[in-house]
């Protein structure tokens, strides 16, 4: 037993799935929930993802060796704030949220010198969300990325990667202004995406009742855009300077696509429809 | 046994499985394949998915009570034309193309008047192609429409509706023009989508192997834009107009969600991913 106490503020998905796997890993003494909603927090205690728990973000924080921040990211900062306000000198405060240089950056600044910040990026989740969607397998066989940054000293950073590896996770480091960018064209893009495919769907009055008729490819659609409109909209807003550029650039690759359709150009059309399978397969090589 | 002989031009995933379902319901006498590709041909006679096979369009058409051609879109006409030229007057045609007004149009002109055909469009298929991905279940619990115009007469209707029917597919019969319009939206959007979407992320050259990085949602994508693209150049290009737009249509619901992002509007922008959840929800009351 290598971690005397883990405090998990934000019983959602992530942080419910983490704490859960956390105590199967016996690598952590205590397993210490906090989250706003009293019944995600009772349910927790009740399927045993927590040993303890709190609707206080005051309470439970003050003698945890490492608190893990997995609320919406928009509201990381904060929270990193009233916490480090209330924590012991050794804490180490880490987060899961899917966009980091913000954060990152306004912590650096934010938090005393004695505290300890490492950004982290668990890369798992599903359209699901609540505590009671926990998994305790979720990040088994899952990437994890920490974006420390010059500053970062090399224990946190063992420390939380040492966290992650014991849920079955891959650990990889990368700057928080990389990670924005390859997250912004990965996962916020396809997420964009699919909520505009389907709003676009939507509106069509005649016939009505369209989605009747999807297949396959449609479903996956309906099911990213099924994901929750309040953390999406509050991950793109704040990666929104990688997240509009990409859509810039998708939108240049669905007007070469919409001109070869116009000019009925089948041969450069059917190349353009190859050009992603054609760059996987030189990689291959 | 209802019906003597079916013949099925083109032994790809539908036509394989197709065959192979006809042959496991035990309503055909005999189901006869024919394709180009001579390995394709053995292939089904060795799996028992037909009971007998050629490489040549004008053998096992002219005793035939159904011929099911399940080629690419494009080539369905031409094809229809020259099994008009070998079959016998009681021959029903029927098809399984994506896109339907095109090729009953140009066949309604061009056929003998005493050759009956029924335009086709089994709702099945998966990112992979070929008679090699044949699945005798593959229609199971699926949706086929037939799109019948004033003059098709009800006889070859039933008949071809009993022969998917047999297969496990739930039969539902609309004009031309509406299934176009419909699968425009539902099936070919969103795989002109995914493929734009797949380009973009592999036009940045910085940071390399960005698709290392995705999760689910980006896995999605990917699967659909593994699609032949032969297949979709052709699908695309045969229902021109209604891909047009509904490449418009799904800009607009782009620009929308891309505006509220670089207005920073948090409310309005949740609302607006929220925007198809609600519409479901509506209709589900």
């Amino acid at each position: 037993m290598t971690v005397k106490k883990v405090t998990i503020i934000g019983l959602g998905l992530i942080g419910g799935s983490l704490a859960w796997a956390l105590k199967k890993s016996g690598l952590v003494g205590e397993v210490f929930g906090v989250d706003l909603d009293s019944e995600a927090v009772a349910y927790a205690l009740k399927e045993k993802m927590i040993d303890a728990g709190s609707v206080n973000l005051e309470v439970g924080v003050e003698d945890s060796d490492i608190v893990v921040i997995a609320t919406y990211v928009g509201i990381i900062p904060r929270i990193a704030k009233t916490v480090a306000s209330g924590a012991s000198a050794k804490t180490i405060i880490t987060d899961v949220g899917s966009v980091k240089r913000k954060i990152v950056e306004e912590l650096e600044s934010a938090l005393p010198p004695h505290l300890h910040f490492v950004g982290g990026h668990p890369i798992a989740g599903t359209e699901r969300s609540g505590v009671w969607a926990a998994d305790f397998n979720l990040f088994q066989g899952k990437r994890c990325i920490l974006t420390p940054n010059s500053k970062t000293r090399p224990e946190p950073i063992a420390k939380v990667k040492n966290i992650w590896e014991s849920v079955g996770a891959t650990v990889f480091t990368m700057d928080a202004e990389t990670h924005d960018r390859i997250f912004g064209f990965v996962s916020h893009l396809p997420h964009v995406v699919a909520y505009a495919l389907v709003n676009s769907i939507a509106s069509q009055k005649q016939p009505p009742n369209m989605f009747d008729f999807g297949g396959g490819g449609l479903r996956d659609y309906t099911r990213i855009a099924a994901s929750s409109p309040e953390m999406w909209s509050d991950i793109f807003l704040t990666n929104r300077g990688n997240v509009l550029e990409s859509i810039q650039e998708f939108k240049k690759a669905l007007e070469k696509i919409e001109g070869l359709i116009e000019k009925n150009n089948s041969e450069d059309l059917r190349e353009e429809l190859n050009r992603f399978l054609n760059s996987r397969q030189n990689e291959d090589r």
